[in-house]
């Protein structure tokens, strides 16, 4: 067991109605002006916009909106974020909506501010020193930002887009409202993407070369077969609210780093899965699918019986009298078949819909490397070559 | 799922060495007068108080020394603690040790500023509104105190003592710096205490009413089979490092509130428990052991398929064929098992080396009730008569 820092500050308000209490929620966190930060109309048509601002409006607290967040957020509406922040002075921000707004939130915390570029933040080349505090009402149970310090933001100034991160503990919510309820409309596909981000959370930390953290394994496997029985349901009854909760509630604890103590964790999925949405601009759930599975096949020698044991405790396989290769792939192929299951794409063509060209995984391999001088992953120390082999044997 | 909040801030530094970061830790939250808050020899004669100091003196932090904590803390040595903050001008108490270290430090952080009786706060009468703040170094899992909200304390001043406890958010630790190698020298019995404990608090929520909060009874058997399976393992080899670090997080997750998550617990068991070590001045865990079995025979009939399910995917019973009922005793006897396997008593005889009396028994009921005006219980509310029964039961 590695020794970890286990740090999740933010005050979980869960449940049926939770949030008309947001406006008592801003003012113990002390905010009296906020940025009322959301993405498109589904939040105005909900109603929970107006339920959001006359709760904020009882306690005397101050607002000025600014929706329009997208799917992959962007840099060009952070910086309007930043500039509204500055020009109404802005002490709090609220996110109203999933993970991309949240994101967007953050990026707009760390760049209030900080001097310089807030993208230079993005590209890892400074930190800032001061951030203004942020709270969300959750709609979409996926990325897990609501407890997370992280923020993933794409650049849409530059040819080809980028998407980087940034990760601070001043990112950390102040406190997250989730009502189950306000996840009744979302899509199946949205459903399903966001179940697919949440199981790649925990599966990213799983997949390490770590083998003495049996608490940490155990917790994630209830995690990730929690995120399928319950996700069938909820694909089933998309009004189930027991299993709207299980499924929201476990978005949180797969991101709030509580499925990685102990362990050093992997991350080449998601790295390769940023280069796919970066330049398709596609569902990052679906990204992950797609590109698991042979990633999984790419790297599963470097510690096969973590695999197997994968295939026996989270898919349920049956591995009797099977090697640990055989049991790594039946595990492999039992998520994929679960992907399948709840219309997940599980290679790059039912992804983006269309054959993808040599050049353009060699222009994602080369971002993915910044030009082949850095390598991703944990379990295996993926290069250049390796991304390119990947990506071709996931296309 | 019930509605529910979730607030676990403290900071976790959890691994090998760690406890050298306690100047910084200290620093990062505000102390320059520390109280120095311990149990017996074994923190002195360890070198830990010794490694303490230095790296309190390293960042220039001033400290006053109260050692003499004991196993159920007493209100006599925290009326002492809360003078010596007044007089010293203390403004952040460092616990060093295990949970009675830990809540004897809430006491006094809790006493500090309050204008009235310390003891007022523990029966409920009143809430303080300031306290001071708490790191800790803990030595022995098994309270949870370091990530809890909660403080139990034994009032030695009047006549049979009396154990009652005061849970305020104040009370969680900003940090707690855990270092299973702290923890090799824990005696088996003590050892062994700490594991049932632990287990008893996840066991308190998972036994409710409730049957809709799936993810949260997936991680509460995944930390009760890991405690069993590591606790068995740490017993064997005091020195394994793995399985103390199991243990001792598990411990904490077992009580900072991530078992409890949408359901409503139980908590008679730790109530029938206070008046067995308030009056013997026993081992909470072994007085846990000793009543758990009876308590739950008495109680099952309210949501006996829960028991069932308890026995099979906790205690690993095959109950193919079985009734409800049977496999809820072969549940429970599987559980008494495991405590005896560990050497804790599962009845209150073996608790207390002698036969309880019908007035020991009666007495305790009257004092657990405050003379039949309250009850306890979720799973199934117990009056005064119901607790002299399942007394008898253990007896």
């Amino acid at each position: 067991m590695k020794n970890f820092n286990y740090y999740a500050p933010t005050q979980v308000v869960f449940g049926r109605d939770t949030e008309g209490q947001v406006g008592q929620l801003v003012k113990k966190y002390g905010g009296t002006k906020v940025l009322l930060h959301f993405g498109g109309q589904s939040a105005i048509k909900s109603g929970l916009l107006d339920t959001v601002e006359k709760s904020l409006q009882a306690e005397g607290i101050e607002y000025v909106k600014l929706g329009g967040v997208k799917p992959n957020p962007r840099l060009s509406l952070v910086r309007q974020g930043i500039e509204v922040c500055k020009a109404e002075g802005v002490d709090f921000i609220l996110a109203v909506g999933g993970g991309s707004v949240i994101d967007s939130s953050k990026a707009i915390s760390s760049g209030r501010f900080f001097e310089g570029d807030v993208w230079d933040l993005y590209l890892h080349k400074t930190h800032a020193t001061k951030y203004l505090p942020i709270g969300c009402v959750l709609t979409i149970p996926a990325a897990g930002s609501e407890m997370s310090d992280g923020s993933v933001i794409t650049n849409d100034e530059v040819d080809g887009w980028l998407k980087k991160d940034y990760c601070v503990n001043e990112f950390r919510c102040k406190f997250a409202i989730m009502n189950p309820v306000l996840t009744y409309t979302l899509p199946a596909w949205q459903t399903a993407c966001g179940i697919t981000d949440m199981m790649m959370h925990t599966m990213e930390r799983y997949f390490s070369k770590d083998d003495d953290m049996e608490i940490t394994d155990a917790i994630a496997e209830a995690l990730l077969r929690t995120c399928m029985s319950e996700g069938h349901k909820v694909l089933e009854n998309p009004t189930d609210y027991a299993s709207r909760a299980q499924i929201m509630w476990a978005g949180s604890l797969a991101h709030n780093d509580l499925t990685g103590c102990g362990t050093s964790g992997d991350w080449a999925t998601h790295c390769l899965e940023h280069e796919l949405s970066g330049m398709f601009d596609v569902s990052h759930g679906a990204g992950l699918a797609a590109v698991w599975g042979s990633w999984a096949r790419y790297t599963r020698e470097e510690n096969m019986p973590r695999f197997a044991r994968f295939a026996r405790n989270v898919m349920g396989c049956d591995t009797t009298g099977m090697t640990d290769l055989e049991a790594a792939e039946a595990g492999i192929q039992a998520m994929e078949a679960f992907f399948r299951s709840i219309g997940m794409p599980t290679n790059i063509h039912d992804l983006i819909g269309k054959e993808i060209s040599d050049a353009e995984i060699e222009d994602m391999a080369d971002k993915c490397s910044t030009g082949d001088t850095q390598t991703i992953g944990g379990l295996k120390v993926l290069k250049m070559a390796d991304m390119i082999n990947i990506y071709k044997m996931a296309r």
